[in-house]
């Protein structure tokens, strides 16, 4: 049998790796096991391990890979706002349209990963930590812009701004799913555009 | 051997509940199991499946045990307030303050297990979803009562105010036990006050 190409090894770690997000979303980074994942995907656990290593670095980069979804969904496009209010109006949009998409089939996986993680010390509350953490810089470097040209008021602390919105979003996902409230994301939309000091808009 | 009283075992239910309460609150409903929860009471697993029945049936008692604790910390307390806008105000203390005496080992157990069964069929979600849906509602009819009171502005409707209260509190107490932001809870009070037209007040 030829040897697969580099391409193909590399093609057929990420279809793992994005399975494995699929996967996670719903049974959490914790329940992913080789074995479960290697069932999923009718692959066998060898050849598994040999494409990650072990559990623990699978587990990174699902979550890496799960971050990166996250980032070319709700952050690419806000870009290609001006930087200040308009851009963070972008963010809320895109953000509640990520989580009305259902791109992850269990939720939003960075909230699974930080509720399986708070209280769980190791590489993997620290990777799921620094993700929020770089997250709440950006919408709080975006919060800095918007008070500096006038749109929210000076004294509104850019980092309350960014911790609000990061807030109302997970809590209001999680909620609304658990729930089943149709309204959810209206009304987590609402509460994030009055975070910003925008109306709340009519609902779509 | 004397039988022992009924009350003895009550007594002694009740211990595993809360022992388990802790436990869940750390490793999830899902990470409960009747082995772990025998092995942290240092009981034989007969035991403790002939005081619960099965393990299903453990996870549905430590989650009404949960849900008891926090209305213990949280309502019952803000029952000495006045209806409407001051038991609000006073819910919004008392939440921030269970929050912060981390009643439960590893966070908040509702949020907790909101996130294990949003995406799970099964009676543990639904026992979940309804326990969600009377504190919405509990949370709605303040607000409705404030609002007819003058209290909030008319265009406020409750269910948004009882949504926001929620959204805040959980994703709040997450994010900042994830990234260890010691002012989390100070900006998930002032965020929680402004929610319901209050000033941000002093930072305790």
């Amino acid at each position: 049998m030829p040897r697969r190409s580099a391409a193909h090894v590399a093609d057929s770690r990420a279809s793992a790796v994005e399975a494995a997000v699929d996967l996670a979303s719903v049974v959490g980074l914790e329940g992913i096991t080789i074995g479960r994942l290697a069932g999923e995907l009718a692959m066998s656990k060898s050849g598994l391990i040999g494409r990650f290593g072990d559990k623990e670095a699978m587990q990174r980069a699902v979550l890496a890979a799960a971050v990166e979804r996250f980032t070319d969904a709700v952050w690419r496009p806000a870009l290609r706002s001006e930087p200040g209010l308009p851009r963070l109006e972008a963010v809320v949009d895109a953000w509640i349209g990520h989580l009305r998409d259902r791109v992850f089939r269990g939720g939003c996986f960075v909230t699974t990963a930080s509720v399986e993680y708070d209280a769980r010390p190791g590489p993997l509350h620290d990777d799921v930590a620094a993700a929020v953490r770089r997250w709440l810089g950006v919408l709080e470097a975006e919060a800095r812009h918007a008070r500096a040209a006038g749109d929210l008021p000076a004294d509104r602390d850019p980092t309350d701004v960014a911790f609000e919105l990061h807030s109302l979003a997970s809590g209001g996902g999680v909620a609304g799913r658990l729930i089943g409230d149709a309204a959810a994301l209206d009304r987590t939309r609402a509460a994030m555009r009055r975070a910003i000091g925008l109306p709340p808009a009519s609902r779509r």
